[in-house]
């Protein structure tokens, strides 16, 4: 992309660690030639990581975080969907508890005329991952080579699938790198690595969803707000469309907790049916995928729409198509029995009458990884069946004993731990604060308008 | 040393990497738990690079600036020479250009009855190393075991070499790789870094030169002064006397530059000839060191009691006796045309007539390393026959083309670019800035009654 690239310079590390420790903006000659040199393996881990330290202390600036972004993008494939004429929109989620919208937006999008070339993650930490969701559904399969991908993406428009080796390396080795050396709290870094992989779909526009609240890697709404806006300007300075929403993530969204309980919510809602917040959540980001896909002249329009969709069975045809497509059980999808089920589930009660105040949202996250529904280490697998129901919610009434949340378990010890993490995350009080916004703000300037 | 270092806790690399990160103080126990992990190669360089850059950047406590000391003092072995019944004194020089006083120290203060087991090291970027200064006397091997080492201190009261594979090892490595890291730079390690070193001799008392000026790392005197204040009080929480005399380098010490010609004007110094700065500051170091060393009762009778033994012959015969004692040639130190030669010589004249305001005294480092009297990369070997002879000095008056100084040099091409930076680092002017002192400040509670 700049000219200096192609330049025989010497391209030297120590210089440019040297230049960001002293808080000097790097150039982005300087910064590709870090990236593609670490990419190829021809500058040692142990200078990267002292980089990507300077790099959590001193922060970068925009065009730094652009270069930074563009470099990791094209460290590998990106992918060429202009064959396609429907406009590529794509959505993200920062993580959150419970928070299953890719699930529905793909279809309900695609239903629309969009393509959603959606490439997606696993669980981290306390949140889920779209990708352990999708393989909760038997049969399937997130590891479509990348024809495969463009063919169903095609067919039906939307393709769901996990980061595979040739969509932004840089970044796959990056991030294993700063999940051993403490560098993954940047909003720089992390800006980079989910746009760098975004972006590389071949998108045209990106719906981005930035959780905030106790469930939330960004804790609190300055955080969110920070990071929202730092991806917003990245993608615009590719000269992409991109808006962020800052939604609340200080309660688990919708009532399931845990992959296949999340593909039975998904599931409700195309039907029309589901908890109020998820369908709200849902629709707002549809309606924007909508407007930005040009399928629509307003988010508010893209919402009707995103409704019609739904009533009309529209949207789940289309996720029904996908999942057949994608080598997985569309018996599985109209009965949830066929899903995979916990051996035994309890009861969690209330300790006391009165109103929920609040709940720790990252705890109740936890205590479906402890279920086995997540990972405590990259290399375990993740029990598709087990979960959380939550009775109530955050502002609802609830007498002494009255069940707060049924866990499906398979294990008496994990369940025991959890119904304790369950228990303490509940605050039973008098009165509830103020209920908190679903939707706290919107981000970006292709929204100005809206 | 504490007892939590015996409790059988798991040691986590990444959560010390992410306190420091966060600036959150570390423990002792986490300190010695990462530098002693590292040392056994049990945490990867990546690691302990991120780690080093979160110094860097967050900086450190004076307890834990005495933690790393004391974990990268016991990494190796520690001598115990207290077999030798006089007290164990020691210098440390931060570097600067033709600073040369270890040669003139050691026998100095030994012939005082104190036992000076100095450890040293090689010339970094533009300064000069004691180690080539030493080994530009034919024959002299600095590269003594630990025995003959003790053995050569027991008979003459001094014994200079180098850094051993025992002493200190966490050093080595960690020094490795934060010359490859951009972490050089961070007081707190270059304090850990220094003292571990020096502390691992076995002394009780250590005289350390910080250095200010365009010559010195630490350009600034407020930089000098918090490097000085931190090793002192580093020494002191270990135990030991220290004191630091921050001292000038914003010129060259003395009047020659180059290995051969340093060992020169330390003979000329311990003949009691010689240029008056370096004489001064000899003095006034020799001084700190017979005082702290128990010899004398003031500093003031250590600086009279060493100018007597230069006087009577006493120190230069100590210097004689180690050298042969460690296989140098003692003839090459009676007649200087014995030391190693350079092939031509040249004159750098004065552009105008005038007084020197000033030396860029870095650029003057920098050309005697050009003409191969020091290392541009750690593996070059040093021509001892080089170097640079100045005729004048900051504040004196010069006539246009009167020599400024003599270039001794082995190459043409190598001449030429010594002699450019030569010239473009004294500025001649019609007057010179009040002269600067040679001893800036003393630091240190040692000194307090003098």
């Amino acid at each position: 992309m700049s000219a200096s690239t192609s330049l025989p310079q010497v391209f030297r590390a120590i210089d440019v660690i040297r230049k960001k420790r002293d808080g000097v903006e790097l150039s982005r000659s300087e910064i590709e030639g870090l990236v593609n040199a670490y990419t190829r393996g021809e500058i040692p881990d142990y200078q990267v990581s002292a980089w990507l330290m300077a790099v959590v202390l001193r922060g970068m600036t925009r065009p730094e975080t652009a270069a930074l972004t563009d470099a990791m993008l094209r460290s590998g494939e990106v992918l060429d969907l202009s064959s396609l004429p429907a406009k590529k929109v794509d959505k993200h989620s920062t993580g959150g508890v419970g928070d299953k919208t890719s699930l529905v937006l793909a279809p309900l999008a695609a239903a629309a005329g969009i393509a959603v070339p959606m490439i997606s993650g696993r669980g981290l930490g306390h949140t889920g991952g779209t990708l352990d969701k999708l393989e909760a559904i038997p049969g399937f399969n997130v590891n479509l080579p990348v024809g495969e991908f463009r063919r169903v993406l095609k067919i039906c428009g939307c393709a769901m699938i996990g980061q595979t080796a040739e969509i932004a390396p840089a970044d796959r080795k990056l991030y294993a790198l700063r999940d051993v050396t403490g560098t993954v709290e940047s909003p720089y870094l992390i800006c980079a690595s989910i746009m760098s992989k975004k972006l590389a779909e071949g998108i045209d526009a990106l719906v981005l969803d930035v959780k905030t609240g106790s469930g939330a890697f960004m804790k609190s709404e300055k955080d969110a707000v920070f990071l929202a806006e730092l991806m917003v300007e990245t993608g615009e300075r590719m000269g992409k469309q991109v808006v962020a929403l800052i939604t609340d993530m200080d309660q688990p969204l919708g009532n399931m907790i845990g992959n296949a309980l999340e593909v039975v919510e998904c599931v409700d809602i195309l039907r029309g049916a589901g908890p109020e917040d998820l369908r709200e959540l849902c629709l707002e980001l549809a309606g924007w995928m909508l407007y930005l896909g040009g399928a629509t002249k307003s988010v508010a329009e893209g919402k009707q729409e995103s409704v019609k969709l739904i009533s009309s069975g529209a949207a789940l045809e289309r996720f029904r198509q996908m999942v057949e497509l994608q080598g997985g059980s569309v018996a599985a999808i109209d009965d949830p029995r066929k899903l995979p089920q916990a051996k035994s589930a309890l009861q969690v009660g209330a300790s006391k009458s009165g109103v929920i105040a609040s709940m720790q949202c990252e705890q109740i996250g936890t205590a479906c990884v402890i279920l086995g529904g997540g990972r405590e280490k990259k290399e375990d697998s993740v029990d598709p069946a087990v979960g959380i129901v939550l009775h109530k919610k955050v502002g609802d009434r609830v007498a002494a004993g009255e069940p707060l949340a049924t866990i499906y378990y398979n294990s008496e010890t994990r369940a025991a731990q959890a119904r304790q993490l369950i228990e303490t995350s509940c605050v039973v009080a008098e009165s509830a604060p103020p209920k908190r916004p679903l939707i706290h703000r919107v981000i970006g300037r292709s929204g100005e308008k809206n």
